[in-house]
């Protein structure tokens, strides 16, 4: 089944807010065999709105779109959607009440423009929306079902999981599913990667195949599958997915779809590790990435953003004189930081990175790009020293994923003899 | 001026990964007056590419595609754009040397795969990659002009602004200007905000309105004035803009289009001001904000990721009685977290936070999306007990924006007399 999106926004076209709502449906109905068939941004024009929902048909019989569903003067997708429906705007006190409630909660007084949000077209059903004030609205017509959604992420995400997909699943029964399997690999570019993958990708059967996502310092492989009959396509994936690893070898460092911040917080709490963080350039991030994961305060006990000479001294131990003799961007400096961390917030496990991130600060020595990470496991210290390409924020992100990846390895070779990948199943069921 | 951009990549519909190359793109032309028409997200399929490159020809003279371009199998941008265009693929020898260049940097061995970068279609006029190794492809027609380009967002970026926009900038002169100027307000709702502005809105001229775009407990409010004569449209939205400053009053705490990171690093070069940070619940992700501003390292010494009780209590010296009577989710615990982070880290300012970001660790007392927030300023504290809604990341999300803001209004309380509003350029030049 093929879901096509209309995004709409004027923000999202001036690039002042990015649509991650298709990317969220997409992670959620691919499991279930269903695909994102199309995403088109458009802006808050109703001509351009009538145009893409007439082309989003042409791709795929349920259309969602998302935003325009304010209660402002720039949001118009209703007054679009009720000329393309036809039907005329009434006032449904279910709405209102929802509204009222919310506002309650968030301790805020009604106002008229909010009332309009309880508008709504008499050729709709409406689906209420327990994350905000704008109603959901589900069209049926010949053509398919068109969902409109509104533009704030967590309501969209929360509403599609919740209550619209579970609803679209009744209505339309799926007989072409996908299954995706995901390795993680790491040490080699992505055209060697595929040069050794080439007798491997000639020999996949009709409706497998290989998609190569490079990400900061790794790269994932996707293999997709599509098929008729969900057991068989899911032992062929399973399979397939066995030859793939093999075939890439010594470069596969997890099986499944993970960030670097899910492998270390995996293997900490397989392996009885407790986290901590001495940062200078990636100043919190990694911090923030192992943060992100829900649960992860049962190994990371905390960290130090030691963006100064004196943090660094003060709170981690780094010796001023070797900052002065090294360079506070140095392997001896990074090791001290690692040591620090661990020292400071009793963590078994202290990652640390010292670098310069840029624009400025570069020099010739140590141009923009250069990152010096530590890790410190059980006591034992490793350094590496990286020069990466890009702008602060890659320079940040590839950082942060170097980080996290060599403390992966520290901590299985503080595990020999333990299954050196690390096999989660991916976020598609396996 | 209109640009349409057709985003390709099997990776964008899953949602592995998300198109910020529109945003990024946008975000460089809108300032010249140029405007993103439409996005379009495609899957590698060759129908698909064809159908949408056909419809942004349709919406713009200048068309951009970014992804596809990599040297694997699963990317096939360029043989459609030979099949569109016509013409031969080539070996380039001038994309070779650049291709050899890159490896060479990063030290690793060429491959037949990677050799491949070097055909391009003689259809088309190449543009070196500075940043990468796919060659960027510029096809001149009867329809437009289509410029091909990497899905790796700092490649797409960085040549974008050095060579394809002033590229296509002397190819079309534009008529068509747009001016953005932008406020930041808070402490109101969309509705309620949208509501005060009725009658700004309906006074506006033709050629200019407002939008609302709501964020992590702020409003970005942006005015946008379109017309033919730029100095004139510049004028017009100055006036309009300080008008709109005066309709919303005193919700508006800084004009000019800023994140909470970059007020409060402004307020604290202006008041002369150092910052630190003691997170608990945001993980990082405050220090994050500030540290990926260039420059933040002259006012931001560093911080504590404050995870678990024992770290609170070694590294801000929070006393273990109070988190035993009031819990680590309290504002007594927030206030000693924030004295902490100034004094382990020697700043005037500390910002800390103690919360529940969920989706586990909810009481009927505190439940998930509390947070307490505390601000030390010179001594000071002020902490506040916030409710957010949403889930983890939005949580964070929320407390990051309201740590910054708070600590922004304690910042500006403590220099009584000053400038009580931000007033710092847009990115638009004003």
């Amino acid at each position: 089944m093929k879901i096509a999106i209309v995004a709409i926004g004027d923000e999202l076209l001036i690039g002042q807010v990015t649509d991650t709502n298709s990317g969220a449906i997409a992670r959620m109905i691919n499991p279930e065999g269903w695909e994102v068939a199309r995403v088109q941004v458009v802006a808050d024009d109703a001509d351009e709105i009538r145009t893409a929902i007439d082309r989003a048909f042409e791709a795929a019989p349920v259309v969602i779109t998302t935003g325009g569903l304010g209660p402002t003067k720039d949001d118009i997708t209703k007054g679009v959607l009720t000329e393309i429906f036809g039907g005329e705007l009434i006032y449904d006190e279910s709405v209102m009440e929802n509204v009222r409630r919310i506002f309650e909660r968030r301790h805020l007084p009604l106002n008229r423009l909010t009332e309009g949000q309880a508008m709504v077209p008499d050729s709709c059903s409406v689906v209420q929306n327990r994350y905000g004030t704008a109603p959901i609205m589900w069209f049926d017509s010949p053509r398919g079902v068109l969902v409109a959604m509104p533009g704030v992420p967590f309501e969209t995400e929360g509403m599609f999981a919740e209550e619209i997909f579970p609803r679209l699943r009744e209505r339309f029964t799926s007989t072409d599913y996908v299954e995706h399997r995901t390795l993680i690999t790491t040490g080699i570019s992505e055209s060697a990667l595929a040069e050794q993958l080439t007798a491997f990708e000639s020999s996949l059967p009709a409706g497998a195949h290989i998609a190569y996502l490079p990400n900061a310092g790794y790269i994932r492989l996707r293999l997709d599958c599509h098929g008729s009959d969900k057991a068989i396509l899911a032992q062929t994936a399973d399979e397939l997915a066995e030859k793939l690893c093999a075939a890439a070898g010594r470069y596969v460092i997890a099986k499944g779809d993970h960030t670097p911040a899910q492998m270390v917080l995996k293997l900490a709490e397989a392996y009885g590790y407790t986290l901590s963080t001495a940062e200078s350039c990636t100043g919190g991030n990694i911090a923030g990435a192992i943060t992100a994961i829900p649960g992860s305060s049962s190994c990371f006990l905390g960290g130090i953003v030691a963006y100064s000479n004196s943090v660094k001294s003060a709170l981690l131990g780094v010796d001023p004189a070797i900052i002065d003799a090294k360079g506070a961007v140095s392997e001896e400096v990074a090791a001290q930081m690692a040591r620090g961390a661990c020292k400071a917030t009793g963590a078994s496990v202290g990652i640390a990175t010292s670098g310069i991130a840029g624009p400025g600060g570069g020099t010739e020595a140590k141009p923009v790009g250069t990152v010096c990470i530590g890790v410190c496991c059980c006591g034992a210290v490793r350094t590496i020293t990286e020069h990466f390409p890009g702008n602060r924020k890659r320079v940040v992100e590839r950082a942060v994923s170097r980080g996290l990846l060599l403390a992966c390895e520290m901590m299985r070779n503080a595990h020999t003899g333990s299954d050196p990948l690390l096999n989660i199943p991916d976020k598609s069921g396996k």
